[in-house]
């Protein structure tokens, strides 16, 4: 109700604060005997983590997480997964001159509203800090969507007005963590850091565009009317901080096109499987995939604190001005790309299990 | 679970195929003491509903409600309103043809893989027909947020490659329904009717901009993580019939403004009350309504049936053309405003009375 | 969020009041490829109707059902079910006297204070009638259920003072439409025949017990923590109107047995399958189904309507006489068993659905 | 959906097995504002702990909590509350014999078939150490409730064959606390005491029953159809380990009454508040609470652990014996009154937010 989980069937609950003892959670739904591989938790958790590269904040946490119920042995035991990640790194006296300054497009004055109280530390829930969380449950359920072949991958196709322009099935995902910026495409990721370094020494900050797809899905994957899969999708995007957009397929650029343009031919592969000869559709078609790549687009703005001095108000509704300092990212839109496919991941095992209840015989 | 209900306190939960016997639904959580002005459902359902101008399919449905429960002497009794629309029209003959092909961008492929089996006369529940039960049960929404002020205002803002470049906050809603496409600009709407008019005649489709306005929303709507007010909002348009993308606030465009240029001040308006004195944000910041107008851009595809022959398969795998006949819109967009306003209401409804749990004492 | 929806993947939503347009409701979750036996329904709602026999009330509703989506020539399509139920036979005025006064032990009071205001014709959403909808679901979800064997018999065990006691395993259920109460022993049914005339000609009335036994039950369906499978089928049956109390297995007695004396010891039966030699864990151990037979009581108290003079309030608070005229059930109890099976029906199939969640591979 | 879960609005989501790390949950939707007890978390983990008197298991957990994120300065945020309770006191080699063995009565052979595998440690989820989260929340919840004015009193009315005869409202629930079996009457409290001690020297063990009263409820708590208050106190109990039964008012005993003896007539109190002159409801009717006492009872069975030598089979289905050392209850229920009181307190802090949607205005 308070929305802090996510899925109906492979679920994600949230808690914490970036300023309290620890951030966690509970994932329930994820079916027993799964072995987990810790290396690669290890490694989604490292790519979303503050202090990775020069182009990020120096700011650093180990996000150290430690599992505390659910894995037996290695395995998971069917039961839910709870696991904790302590908040380290606090300096509470960096956020007490904003204890009663509303810091703009930060969620200081919604949050006062919306509870009548607050913690002012860091943004307490809006904190990014809570998608390390999110990091850890999507590595594992991408572990168990291996085991249907899926697999998901997301980089970066724009950093501020720096744009990469290839289809998305001409991209070496291999290349992806390469770049300091997540760009697979070694000219692109260089205009994008150079854009990103004159952005740091002004203090100033910008958002981007992740693209992400996802390979090998099952026909069938996602509900007809509400829970779309592109809807849930949608919502998976949209609750990643800094998120202002999302599209998939042809996307916005659908709507000025004609349907003669748009469709796609459904035809059959060398092995006889029924395919489409093209995929403006994205790999969905009325809600459900067709088994054909997903792929969609997300828009991040830049992250509100910048290190300029900016004008605001009070609790008491007076002028003040407000200069923040510290060490922030100019840029996050690198470090959310574990984010986008950890959330992604958490959609498509919700549905790959729901898809277990379609039918009267499995 | 199988992502017929949505909401969580004021939700909505559909069912009907559009040859079946009727589409209907469920609201519950509606509180009880609403006084229902059955002319604004009216309204709403006479601006979805097939036929309504030459620029749409000449199609007619009458989309007759009847109001089965939850309502007694036109007052809200607080317990689940039921309600049905049945279907006429109905011409099984016309699908019979299409029984064993897959028609493309359909879902006549997806529905075949994910149940085993389908109702293969006319889209079954991915028939946009199922959206008239979301019409009727927002149009009961939007009189629930009236009682809080809160209104709801969407219209097209573009049309295949004819588009309006106006702010929202400059728009005169009071004339989207003079025009027959629903864009309140006479200039743009001539435009775009003469651009449906030619692809009519080629028995082509195109696609379009949906524009929403929500004005006068509390601040305090919306949870901070995974329930984000827009993120809500986005499952909500994704979940209709040919939406391919969703944003909101500054959207795409914010993925390359710095964020000195972007971000929201505080200020203060004459009355003393704590505004933004822009409005990039969308009135909404950390996912929670910071009671500045809210507006997003919503967009379509093309109806997936054209009147053109098209390549495609058939159940065994086995290449056929299809060549569709019939009625139907070579742009729906102007039908789907009653649409988007319905799912925003339902979204606003929602979190209107879910913030009424935040607070120890209300 | 408001109740009116049971079960998490098979669901049952039921709407309407006993004298509105209709009741109603939707199963959504049902998964596709189910053949309906439309004559299994029709013989569980004429178990339940009103006027079946002259131990039961005199007032007559044909409850006729109409299945509006989600059935295709026969077989469930995944998409869900809408049904509904017309009320016939109303007199509103039978009611118009008690508009104003709260009848003893029924809903009144509670429904205007909960809504603020109620439709005062015969008990709104509180009315029996509700449970029609779902005796149509419940057999629904036997027919699926039966689909992996599992069978389920409901029967009158008491009725007022007269109870029958034999074990549940001695138990010949064929025998139970036998009798007029639903007891499958003549004499005991005899007995409790007798016992509801004498009551009905004094205008009183009488509760009773109703046992109910699933069979062939695959072990592994339920929920280790706050789902247990027990505590399902308890809410299940509490949610049944005037039913006050449930027990399973060895029940209230348990409280006073000693361990040594009420452990169920593993064995094997011929053909090697694990099995235990008593039954007093009533076939679910841990909140998980053992493989053995499940077995619960379930106690009605009469039902509120009696046809004497009673003392009452009014609105106001006066006091005030009240004495009730016209049909009612002087036992409701054997119209009841239909209802209880159906609950526990829906409460099976739900967890069997669910237990194709639990492990990786299926 | 994997049943960890309990609440609609106020919600609690527990993980932890009883040899893990720790067991530990989500408290989701708790009101912001409300200042937070410590001590009376404290009093009601301890009056739950083992080892707390001569009659329960001489082993000792501590049982500390650790609040993680919700709470700030001691006043809850409304944000969720993630909380954790180490495990200590493990000695895994106690169970290593018991790996291959199926506990008579235990969940070992149920979670082995559910899961496909299971830590065999101390009965994972099903340990009844999980209830300590339970009493966790509970505690919470009923400081949110206590605001108001709702008191929940739970005691021990019978052990074994020893019972407590007088009615829910002459008992002093100030002395249940002075007996180490609470029950509140002096000498039924010796007659337990003395029984149990009876039982403890033949290592066996007994069920008994808890009374639990509700005071202060205003009218208007619940939902009309399946979501009756009493439905989900029935499930809420029933979820607790090694409960058999559940009543409420006049219970199992109603089955057998007469309606005319039965029914509680309407009067007003001298503040000329509408009252029952009876309570055989117990405090609910139609499934919402009238204003009066709510009291039901809980069935417990001994726990199922006994120290005698038990026939069983291991899981290769060999016959085997089996002969538990070390420390048990031989009766739990003066343990399990928190836990009651607990369950009871998450039901009534559901409905008291949930009653705030039922009107247009509050």
């Amino acid at each position: 109700m308070a929305g802090n989980s996510f899925g109906k069937v492979f679920t994600l609950t949230t808690f914490g604060e970036s300023h309290g003892a620890a951030i966690g959670g509970v994932i329930d739904g994820c079916p027993a005997g799964l072995s987990i591989d810790f290396s690669q938790i290890d490694k989604q958790m490292s790519r979303r983590k503050p202090g990775q590269s020069s182009v990020t904040t120096s700011r650093k946490e180990d996000d150290l997480y430690e599992i505390l119920s659910g894995v037996y042995e290695g395995v998971t035991t069917g039961t839910p997964i709870g696991f904790i990640i302590r908040n380290q790194d606090q300096k509470p006296g960096d956020y007490e001159k904003m204890k009663d300054v509303f810091r703009p497009s930060h969620s200081d004055f919604t949050y006062e509203v919306k509870y009548g109280l607050r913690d002012h530390r860091g943004g307490g829930r809006s904190s990014a800090r809570e998608t390390a969380a999110r990091v850890f449950a999507g590595s594992i359920a991408s572990q168990f969507l291996a085991h249907s072949g899926i697999k998901i991958n997301a980089f970066v196709s724009q950093v501020g007005t720096v744009s990469l322009n290839k289809p998305y099935d001409q991209i070496d995902f291999a290349k992806t963590d390469d770049s300091l910026v997540r760009c697979p495409d070694k000219k692109t990721s260089d205009e994008m850091i150079g854009y990103i370094e004159e952005l740091k020494k002004k203090g100033d900050s910008t958002g981007g565009i992740i693209q992400c797809v996802v390979s090998n899905v099952p026909a069938g994957l996602g509900d007809p009317v509400f829970d779309k899969l592109h809807a849930d999708l949608s919502k998976a995007m949209l609750s990643i901080n800094a998120v202002h957009g999302f599209e998939y397929g042809s996307g916005f650029a659908s709507a000025s096109m004609m349907g003669s343009a748009h469709n796609d031919e459904f035809s059959t592969d060398v092995a006889g499987k029924i395919i489409t000869k093209t995929n403006r559709s994205g790999g969905i078609q009325g809600g459900i995939s067709n088994g054909m790549d997903i792929y969609f687009n997300v828009a991040f703005k830049h992250v509100a604190t910048i290190l300029q001095k900016q004008n605001t108000v009070n609790k008491a509704g007076e002028s003040t001005e407000l200069e923040a300092a510290g060490r922030h990212d100019p840029c996050v839109v690198p470090r959310a790309v574990p984010i986008v496919e950890a959330m992604a991941a958490l959609v498509l095992a919700d549905h790959l299990l729901r898809q277990r209840l379609s039918k009267l015989k499995q």
